[in-house]
């Protein structure tokens, strides 16, 4: 099912903020509007994320009263930037829109020609996830066997992407192989992708799973309930895996029980040019940690935290699942040489 | 400040469910209503718990119509029983309605006299453990150093004790030594005794602290913005610490980070005549997961997993701080002998 959909200059996309109790979809009209979407995490997950950057950059295009090319891209630099400026540590927000740009800067023709070009690149971006999403599925498929227990953090499922699923995709991969899996989904505090979007679409799809708090990754691991971990990522650098805050204690974990701990990533989420080091993590507001939805679960000027991403250290990764195939520790070694990824 | 309080026949204790946003103190006058309290976790805390229950069967004691030695003993084995029903990992619940009813058992004298002297023994019980939790935070805080920073989880504070605390008895203390010190509190999901309880208290009594979601721990570690864990303890058996869900991936966390680990507990909560597998530990209700108070956060039917506590081998512990001092790695390796505790 598609995730996000673009019709006459309107860009369809579900809320995520009010699953899973209602299902509603978005309809966003302006670069202003995709980019509270992408504040809020109304619109979120990583490869969802580069889709969205792109048709918020195509709604400035659209929409633009620009008569000339100049001004034109004036204004797709202007959409590009506010785009970007939502979620600093997210990868994909950056290169699809500087992938639309790069087009619009290139271009050479009409005004409307360019509305069409951006229009068309961002809908090409979007098919590519989902293709991208399907060859992630089928290789990570390989790694998955009947009865396994699958924990996971977060929300890498179709809901994160354009369709299907990275993390997720796995799991219905193998799930539609016939493998009889079952999956473990943290909750994933502050803003519960994991029970909200994660319980939902497997839900939906019929495959077994079981929620529990992210502090119980340590006991379900420690009972032997699960033999692998699958979750997303943000961005992959030289040395580490950023990824939905929890992601590093859940890794930990595993490497303590000797349990498998795998990545799915399409390769636009490599950005092997820096290090973990020279990552900004996005601090959200504090109100996400002393609240739970409206309810407020902490005193009154409670100080906090509220980090949305931390690193994994690679040695905790046993395999990145990409739409290519699975790079492993050998691999992981070459990362810091500037390893092509073809 | 005292956190139970006989007067009369009356029990007064905060309900700690409606903390940190109404404070509410409960008048319990039956041993239902304990038993209630205690199961619904208005009461909670091992240390608390272990005074609780004796003044349960003490309201068993007082309101019992038994005109007869043997007919009030009756009504206080019932009292007993249905106390201990209602949290099967609590160690404290144990003891301490035992303690009670040998008491009472070996009592010779008048009905009138056996119900003074339940009482009398509730008091002693609670009395007992404000003084062990000074003892345990003098010998504790030499442990802690100027500009300290402690992560703690779950609340082993004033609010889980009859007075001072444990874990926060040692902040406690080490505070009152002119030591600046702060405090992380994780929240403690699903019930989050972090974030209503911890930081309740520790804001009340100035101590700095910050809250953090359950997976923020090891971004903390790893970011050097912690050098110490506290933790109290349900349970201490011969090769394991008992405490709340959670506690175990804190840590191996610390463990993997080389930061000490320390439990606070008196050693009531010790319990060897046993190893970690042969605990019971309680399953609770599916709701506490699938919501955050009423608020529900995942889908309708969703399966679920709920166990209050985990096991924490004593390898990853550093040391117990105990009301008689400390106990380090050598002292484990003789629990597992009957090491005989002092």
């Amino acid at each position: 099912m598609r995730m996000i959909r673009w019709e006459n200059g309107v860009v369809f996309t579900p809320d995520q903020t009010r699953l899973p109790l209602e299902e509603v979809i978005l309809e966003l009209c302006s670069v202003e509007q995709m980019a509270e979407a992408i504040k809020s995490l109304r619109v979120r997950g990583a490869p969802l994320l580069g889709a969205a950057a792109a048709f918020g950059v195509a709604l400035g295009a659209y929409y633009s009263k620009a008569q000339s090319l100049s001004g034109l891209l004036a204004d797709l630099e202007v959409a590009g930037a506010t785009i970007k400026l939502q979620r600093p540590t997210a990868v994909n927000l950056f290169w699809a829109t500087d992938r639309v740009l790069s087009m619009a800067r290139a271009y050479r023709g009409t005004v409307e020609g360019l509305r069409d070009v951006v229009v068309l690149e961002a809908q090409r971006i979007a098919d590519e996830d989902a293709l991208q999403n399907f060859a992630i599925g089928k290789h990570g498929a390989e790694l998955i066997a009947d009865g396994d227990a699958i924990l996971t953090h977060c929300n890498a499922g179709e809901l994160a992407t354009v369709e299907y699923g990275t993390a997720l995709g796995v799991i219905r991969a193998a799930w539609g192989q016939g493998k009889k899996i079952q999956v473990f989904a943290d909750e994933t505090r502050p803003l519960l992708q994991g029970a909200r979007l994660t319980v939902f679409e497997l839900q939906r799809d019929g495959i077994p799973v079981t929620l529990i708090t992210d502090n119980m990754a340590g006991y379900v691991m420690s009972k032997g309930l699960i033999n692998k971990v699958i979750v997303g990522a943000d961005r992959i650098v030289q040395d580490a895996v950023f990824n939905k805050i929890g992601t590093y204690g859940v890794a930990v974990l595993a490497h303590e029980h000797g349990i498998p701990f795998y990545v799915a990533a399409p390769k636009s989420t490599f950005d092997l040019t820096c290090k973990a080091s020279d990552v900004t993590i996005e601090e959200r507001k504090p109100n996400e940690v002393t609240h739970v939805g409206c309810q407020q679960t902490a005193p009154n000027n409670t100080n906090v935290i509220n980090p949305a991403f931390d690193a994994t250290p690679l040695k905790y990764v046993t395999g990145i699942i990409t739409e290519t195939g699975i790079y492993t520790k050998d691999h992981f070694q070459k990362f810091n040489k500037n390893f092509p990824l073809h």
